[in-house]
């Protein structure tokens, strides 16, 4: 099959059509590994560049100039569609995120608004958005992303970061009408931020459900997959090309596809095969090298990389990307050579399966 | 087949043979929960408990007294061998271990001790393990325990809790040599403090790799798996049964069990006849309840107890067990309230399957 030159390969590889090598991006590929992004960093709060489009936009940028990646990805906090539902936040130095008023009980949860126009009340990532596709001029494709509903949920009921999700699964089992009702309110305004994303300029978007593989698959079935396919069924009438990922969910990979996706994105933990035979043939995968592999010598990385590559060959709808974000101590030379070596394995490893085809033909 | 009345029930299902009922401990069964243990703990420190053997028989011995459980687990501390190996190590308050001399490089492996004879440098394990073993007078089983190398590793390369292990896997992905030679000498030692728990009358032991999720499946296999092995086959001359326990392993539950155990322990993310289906029917396996499902309604508990005994029913070889250990939020009530349903539960269903082969029988 002949790879399409117009729609880039990134576009092609979500809707698993053959590209000419496997497109690849990293979670997280604008942040504190970048000397570039600590330059700033160091003179705004995380808050104050998702709130000032310009340097929003440069921060988006920096991976794309620095390492030759086939998609950017709009920098910008996972919790920031919660300030319209009227949750106060803030970071505290080294701590991550403080939720000040955490939703416990059912009052918490109607208290919460969610019809909140993301246009309007988040419209500085909407510009954002539109400052990032004008600089890119068609380049390369732009993702959006929002946290999935039970990501957010967790860190509004436990106040932050959590270690064992005690608060969250005590609301799932003992208020489960709460529990549902702080779902769905999520999952709208979760819909309705991408959405404005895609109406502002995304041209794919990528859903985050991080912390899912606290969960257990039943749990996972019913407290969260209505909600996540809430969310990605809203966006199929986007028309853009949708990717799921969550961290720790080796054991409902096929729940994780009945919730929706065009493209599922895994951890490390699983072998891409075995992830891609879980999920069935019938969608596109992305992943999934360990972030902690950018810290290793390089013939260890291009090992890793080629394996993961060998995984899945064969047929289209791979995106190479690591299984969860780069790491604060990755060092940028890495981050770079795996792009090459993704896009220059590919590309070997497709013309041995041409040459393969080839010679099966004229044996035949 | 007629259950053997004489060899304790948990015995017998770590061999797979049937028992009447399916027998239930509970990692951490002894704990912070329990008022008992925090009246002795309010007077003395974790590292105090575990060096004074009557202490820690009697907060050993206090779940058996208010539970029922079906066996009785060692209290100690994971890291305890560490301590004859040279590490030196303390619990700050809400942080968890600091390990004060961290493992980094060839030099500080090399200086790590590996014949450190259990029974005199761990005299006070082993005395617990006696004086537990003289209260319990044959009423059930004692599990002795270990960390397993991986874990052992992670805490004294990390120098304390990890989330991202990246000190860890850099020690395997750029000194594979110094990795190697550090799990060999951490398994050295963990066969022996392990054979010594058993010589001093341990029934049974538990291998924890509670951290061995953080790895992908290649990594388990090259650099843990043979080191675990080695653990687990020098227990096999013991004569003991095994269980082998790790948390997010479900991409490589089948390399788990090639490092060996008699069985398999699981935790609660895959439905419990999923992983035993990976892991073969030729093992027993022990789990799998979400540790916060003990914070949930009654009810709630009780159809999700019911749940993983129906997934185990109908073959032997099932040890009811939480995925991971209990949470100190834990109500007391609720933990003898599940060891009741296990056993309840568990004796109408082997009837129902037994008045189905006879009706099968009879048709027949």
């Amino acid at each position: 099959m002949m790879a399409d030159p117009v729609t880039p390969r990134f576009l092609r590889a979500c809707a698993m059509q053959p590209t000419e090598v496997t497109p690849v991006w990293f979670m997280r590929q604008a942040g504190r590994y970048m000397p570039e992004y600590r330059a700033i960093r160091s003179r705004h709060t995380l808050l104050e560049i998702c709130r000032q489009p310009e340097l929003a936009a440069e921060v988006t940028m920096q991976p794309v100039n620095a390492l030759g990646v086939d998609a950017a990805i709009l920098f910008a906090d996972i919790l920031l569609p919660l300030i319209p539902m009227g949750i106060g936040l803030h970071f505290a130095a080294g701590e991550g995120p403080i939720i000040e008023n955490p939703v416990r009980i059912e009052a918490d949860v109607e208290a919460l608004r969610d019809a909140v126009s993301p246009m309007e009340s988040l419209a500085y990532v909407m510009e954002t958005v539109r400052l990032v596709r004008r600089e890119l001029a068609d380049r390369i494709p732009l993702i959006g992303f929002a946290g999935a509903p039970f990501t957010l949920a967790s860190y509004i009921i436990e106040g932050g970061s959590s270690r064992n999700y005690v608060k969250t699964k005590q609301m799932m089992y003992q208020a489960p009408s709460t529990w549902h009702a702080l779902m769905g309110k999520l999952a709208r305004v979760v819909a309705d931020y991408l959405a404005c994303q895609v109406a502002s300029g995304a041209q794919v978007v990528q859903l985050f459900d991080s912390w899912a593989g606290a969960l257990n698959h039943d749990d996972y079935t019913t407290y969260v997959l209505p909600h996540s396919r809430a969310v990605l069924r809203d966006l199929r009438l986007s028309g853009v090309p949708t990717i799921h990922f969550a961290t720790g969910a080796s054991a409902f990979l096929p729940q994780m596809k009945a919730a929706g996706g065009t493209v599922i994105g895994v951890d490390w933990r699983a072998p891409l095969d075995w992830a891609w035979q879980q999920l069935g043939a019938d969608v596109a995968i992305q992943g999934n090298l360990d972030p902690v592999a950018l810290l290793a010598p390089r013939d260890e990385i291009e090992q890793r990389v080629r394996r993961i590559l060998q995984q899945a060959a064969g047929r289209p709808g791979h995106i190479f990307n690591l299984g969860h974000g780069i790491l604060p101590e990755t060092p940028v030379d890495n981050v770079r050579a795996v792009v090459d070596m993704v896009h220059e394995m590919s590309a070997a490893i497709r013309s041995q399966e041409q040459t393969s085809t080839f010679k099966e033909a004229i044996r035949l």
